[in-house]
């Protein structure tokens, strides 16, 4: 095993970070490093925490680590910003609001952002958690913005996935609900001494009963089903007996009210997933968006240094399709063939 | 030339919505109809509506095509969803908002939503895009929630990106406008009528200033620096005299107040483009921006068919990488390998 493995394997904060760096890095030889860590891998329970801009996601965040840290567990956290980094402000605004514990040895921060066009945010969250994973960390919480595809991935690499809604964000917001019901295991009403916080609730709930009556009665139009069936993932099927209620639970994080109510609330889930059977389906569904998210970006890594090598640089590839001299789709063909 | 394409060159709307269908099947027919349409696209003119949920997106685009078709030109419209398709609701949302162009031939509109963890939105995006344009649409409106790293990308398939903020969104906000700085070809306060717009577009400008004085004075810290030599893409450089300047429009669109000055926005920028000589750059932008997207689905979908060939279904791997038996990035490795 490799030096760097075992410092991390120790619980090494330096070693980790000099790891994901190189992970951030699309250095190959973090993977080697990975693949040693693997076999170490599966301890930690994972907690995300999603939703919108402006719902207070970091200062719940900030919260959850000073209770976790409360009953003497150790922390791991990755804000995963989808934003670009060109600014550093979003980045260095999560930084902020978390660094009352900068000097607490037992809660290791982590930011990842966008890089650009080459995407693989998924990716990098499902590799820095099985690091974190592999120095010990009891508990980790990956925080993201909710609304994106590669964020809704990102949701489903946790055990539990709370879903963050403030009052008062207007009528298209039902949109976002309507797509994240699905993957909340615990609902959270931030912010709730606003107006309008009951109003969330009661939508939230009505939506939850939405849900069962769309199970019970599949929708016959046929774009729906046609697109139901594209769909991956075992969500769609009834849960039956064994099936789990998202709590609601109202706080005010910014004034540290409802977190213990949060944590019974992951607590009970946690419960759930062990005393259900459960677990086992949902690593299975953690595993997979891990190995998808992967998959993806070491493919196309390989793809475009085959383009790189056959056609010219990507830029200059980008130039000749631009005036309609190359074909993407044949291209794509060409290239993907060799994957095959 | 097949039948198809031919129907969708003379600008027939069942034929593109049948190509658009087995886009979204991923039917492998589709590309070879893609392949035939591509030498006829590059008419189209592309506008971007993004920015957060709630922002009114919808309503704004419906009333930018009732615009263009006074004006006589045809539209089409791509509503990208990224959150799931489970309950239908948001995208029937789509739909009920525009509908009252559901019997204007004039006006062809498309929902797209995320399939499950196989992504491909901007993929998906990119190829209803030429199918769009090879059947003459005159504008294409692409609106999406302008907030994930997948969402971003599908921005940069426009030619004008319009970023819609609107008043009262919270201080969190400012995180996601530092991110969406860099793609906004114009700025639209929307809902301009509620308290605190003027704030938004105080706001706006500090961060145009500030993007400035970070271009003249890039930041030292040395992770800032990391990333940023990691991000792809042409605009990291300092853009010189030529630079264009994102106006700030101010609209209600639910009244139909400050359409003009948008359109004119648009124009002027449109204008700026073909003038400066910029045009070519940002089609070279937006190639790129297609063909990743397209490798990256394109080799994912052979490398995934590779692993059920050679390992089993992706279901029975996951569960074996769960169980720590498999190693998710030996795996990866293997199938990129074969992809170099």
């Amino acid at each position: 095993m490799s030096a760097l493995a075992q410092s991390i394997l120790s619980g090494e904060v330096r070693a980790a970070s000099r790891l994901m760096r190189q992970i951030d890095d699309r250095d190959p030889a973090a993977t080697l490093v990975l693949r040693e860590l693997f076999a170490h891998t599966g301890k930690a329970y994972v907690i995300g925490i999603t939703g919108s801009p402006g719902a207070g996601k970091s200062t719940l965040t900030d919260r959850l680590i000073a209770w976790y840290r409360k009953q003497g567990k150790s922390v791991g956290v990755i804000a995963v910003d989808p934003t670009s980094p060109f600014t550093g402000g979003a980045i260095l605004g999560d930084r902020i609001r978390m660094q009352g514990h900068a000097t607490d040895p037992g809660v290791f921060i982590r930011s990842l952002a966008t890089r650009g066009n080459l995407g693989g945010l998924s990716r990098a969250t499902g590799d820095c958690l099985k690091v974190m994973d592999a120095m010990g960390r009891e508990v980790i919480i990956v925080e993201t913005v909710g609304v994106g595809q590669d964020e809704i991935d990102i949701a489903q690499l946790a055990h539990t996935t709370c879903v963050v809604l403030v009052p008062g964000m207007g009528d298209d917001i039902q949109a976002i609900k309507a797509g994240i019901l699905e993957i909340a295991d615990a609902f959270v009403v931030n912010k709730a001494d606003l107006d309008g916080s009951d109003r969330v609730v009661r939508e939230l709930r009505a939506m939850l009963e939405l849900r069962h009556a769309v199970k019970a009665h599949p929708p016959i139009d046929h774009d729906e089903q046609h697109r139901l069936k594209g769909a991956v993932g075992t969500r769609l099927q009834p849960q039956g007996d064994g099936e789990w209620e998202p709590p609601i639970v109202k706080t005010v994080a910014a004034r540290d009210q409802g977190l213990a109510e949060l944590a019974e609330a992951i607590d009970l889930h946690r419960a759930f997933l062990e005393t259900s059977g459960q677990k086992q389906e949902r690593e299975v569904r953690r595993a997979e968006t891990q190995l998808v998210s992967l998959l993806r970006d070491r493919l196309l890594a390989a793809g475009l240094a085959r383009l790189e090598r056959e056609k010219g640089n990507l830029a200059e590839v980008a130039a000749q399709i631009a005036q309609l001299k190359l074909d993407p789709y044949a291209l794509a063909d060409e290239l993907a063939g060799a994957a095959k």
